[in-house]
């Protein structure tokens, strides 16, 4: 009773401070929803420059258009970090077809993508008979009849998760660590089944992480349609022949960067980071993932440069560099934090596609995740309502693993995110402005509350 | 206390009956997004039908394809309920341009459609000096200029409400009383500028109302980037002349029906109604508009009959006649309720878009929608999260005004709604399989709860 009593007591200031956060992020939002840039900017970096995987020279002109947009934002100071990142190129079309179906010549192409560092056959190209498993568990029970084979892995991505990301977590061991794990019994190349429920053809590139103990065989992903094709060809016949032809290489390790923007607090020496990554893969224009990220994390400086807001800690905006098939980005920032000895409070990633925010996820102590459900209400009218442990992007983790830094990551509404991630279909018209301004929205509201209260 | 002590007496009961809803409702999800047929359907009724508006021979394949899609879905009965429906026509191309600005002959297409119900110039066409007005307030300003002109209403739609259907209630007078208000200052012609806030040049056609104590001019949408380029060429010039050229009139009102299916329950005159309308505009496919609501219906009784479920009251599973430009099928469907003495005790629709649920809007009783809140819990996993007072669709009103019966509404998450939204771009390639089943989910759950609880 005497701590209800306090509550009480304390309910009149709560109130008033309540009331003007409550006005400001009201006013976050008019002038995001009137005056967002983030949109047309959206437009310049997928439309002019498109595609930019690390080392590519799309990567350099993102990087300078980053910085450019980044101070007419209205930062104190922008910057690069320079990171050394892979080159992984894709040297070519990557082509495949079915040849031989129960001793039958034929053609019947393929819509492949080579998997990112995957390494390729070469011109000469490479032919095997396809094995189709539906799993591990099928791989492990047929490991005789894997030597010298092409293995198609066919594992579904489980609709019945209301969550997609759970599907992806799931499937995404296939094109992770599928082709090592076969070559591990004697395959020469590898079919991955995109990680995807999408109704179209598309295939879904991806990284794949060799591992250094077996031959780096050739992988590629294949659509829904030609999976369910092959798969139920191979389940038919005895004996199906795939060609397959890709170029993926590796050029020496190139220059790339980190694009730094930051409005300084008054304690500058405490840092709040908000970013998204920066590279894409080649194939598509990079528009959910992660354009979308990159101009929201623009619009929320915009916006609190614009409503004048002096920030108690240095907010930093970060365009993180290669994402997508390495992380040297991410690992980067949080090096430098510790040779600069700066104090990282929070960071938040916004990595999910720019679709209405449904909330975020959080990897922060259950008091820090008390105290932000706090502020829920004021959060709930431009649509985040879900507060949840667990998460945090792929550039801010090791802020978090290195210095304890709590990590969230904005939480969009992401039921058509694997439609398109990571396929030709990631293009500017999937995304939607007013989807995309809510979710800076949010963002720009988290940043605020958290300087303002701490975490 | 008392009550308190009473309510905890209650819980392991209501934990109980809990758990074995949350079973069910998760077998619902797992049946759709497995076997779902919702987005197949839609393909063809979007893609082999397409536009279907009220009187046409599209309208007439779409009925006997939902009596027969609702046989297959596993009705107890399917019927035809006649009903007389409006038949306009838009009669050709719509066609206008500007030809003269501030006496510099000129021809700048500009790309319109006619609004549904209105009259049209016919071949001869109609040429007009433009007066262009922000608002009804400029109009009345200006009412003595008027007269012998196209008045070209350019009221935004307000980007700044978190829910655009606030938009739409708002600009859309303008597109639904602006010919007749203009034609009582005698305006020979209007422009409404299209009720979105989509950034593409696509005009949004809808129904308009002449108010039969003035003249029924003729009357277009334009798209926003011909709205932005009219309006300032309007201010910037002191005579702009356009031509426009319309076709739109009536034939004699035909028979239209709406389409019932039955789940008959124990309780054989008590009725529970599940709809969305059939009806779309005739220059899209009408996809979202409301091809989801349609094939949403038809999913909950799939869903419900292949888990074998026995409902208490009996429930309708309706595709309504005639909702864009007459609402003749809402009102058949009250009136025959009224003859046969039926019992209506709730009525659910979908017409908001098929995009991600975030829960139901209602008009019921407070101790009514307290009741729906317990159920919150059970749905928020599927995303429906709010539930709130005011709403239920436009073919179930008509129930609510003569019985009291409590009517709902899905509500998606429609931020991209009115991008769309009776315009040409309302195809199926904007529907979201997983979206568009989780929608029925949330639909098929509520429904069950309904019948299982009463309201």
């Amino acid at each position: 009773m005497r701590k209800l009593v306090l509550v009480l007591a304390l309910l009149p200031a709560l109130a008033i401070a309540q009331k003007e956060d409550s006005i400001f992020i009201r006013k976050i939002a008019n002038n995001i929803l009137v005056n967002g840039r983030a949109y047309e900017q959206l437009r310049y970096l997928t439309k002019k420059i498109g595609g930019r995987l690390a080392g590519s020279p799309q990567m350099t002109m993102a990087e300078n258009w980053g910085l450019t947009t980044l101070k007419e934002s209205g930062a104190d100071n922008v910057f690069f970090q320079e990171c050394m990142v892979p080159h992984w190129v894709r040297g070519g079309e990557d082509k495949a077809a079915v040849i031989d179906v129960a001793g039958k010549k034929q053609k019947r192409s393929l819509d492949v993508l080579a998997l990112g560092n995957s390494l390729g056959t070469g011109k000469k190209g490479l032919t095997g008979e396809v094995i189709a498993v539906a799993s591990y568990d099928e791989l492990e029970n047929r490991k005789a009849e894997v030597k010298g084979k092409i293995v198609f892995y066919n594992y579904p991505f489980n609709p019945t998760y209301i969550r997609p990301g759970q599907a992806y977590g799931e499937s995404g061991v296939y094109r992770r660590n599928g082709p090592s794990r076969a070559a591990k019994y004697g395959a020469v190349g590898v079919i991955v089944r995109s990680l995807t429920e999408a109704t179209d053809n598309n295939p879904h590139t991806g990284a794949t992480l060799y591992n250094d103990s077996f031959p780096k065989i050739p992988a590629v992903a294949v659509g829904l349609k030609d999976a369910e094709y092959l798969f139920k060809t191979c389940k038919e016949n005895k004996i199906v022949k795939v060609s397959l032809t890709t170029y993926g290489h590796f050029l020496p390790d190139a220059v790339g960067h980190n694009v730094i923007a930051e409005l300084k607090g008054t304690d500058q020496n405490e840092f709040i980071t908000v970013g998204g990554h920066l590279d894409s893969w080649d194939i598509n224009e990079g528009a959910h993932d992660d354009g979308t990220g990159i101009v929201q994390t623009m619009e929320v400086l915009r916006v609190l440069k614009a409503l004048n807001y002096k920030p108690k800690k240095t907010i930093r905006f970060v365009l993180f560099a290669n994402e997508e098939n390495g992380l040297r980005g991410g690992q980067k920032y949080a090096e430098q934090a510790k040779v600069n000895k700066e104090k990282h409070v929070f960071a938040l990633e916004s990595d999910n596609g720019g679709f209405t925010p449904r909330g975020f996820s959080f990897t922060v102590s259950e008091a820090g995740l008390q105290k932000i459900k706090q502020w829920q209400p004021l959060l709930q009218t431009y649509g985040g309502t879900d507060f949840i442990q667990g998460g945090g992007g792929a550039d801010i983790t090791p802020l978090n693993s290195n210095f304890n830094t709590p990590v969230a990551q904005l939480l969009p509404d992401n039921q058509r995110y694997f439609d398109l991630h990571h396929a030709r279909s990631d293009v500017f018209e999937q995304v939607n402005k007013r989807e995309l301004f809510l979710g800076a929205i949010n963002m720009a509201a988290l940043i605020y509350l958290v300087d303002k209260y701490g975490l």
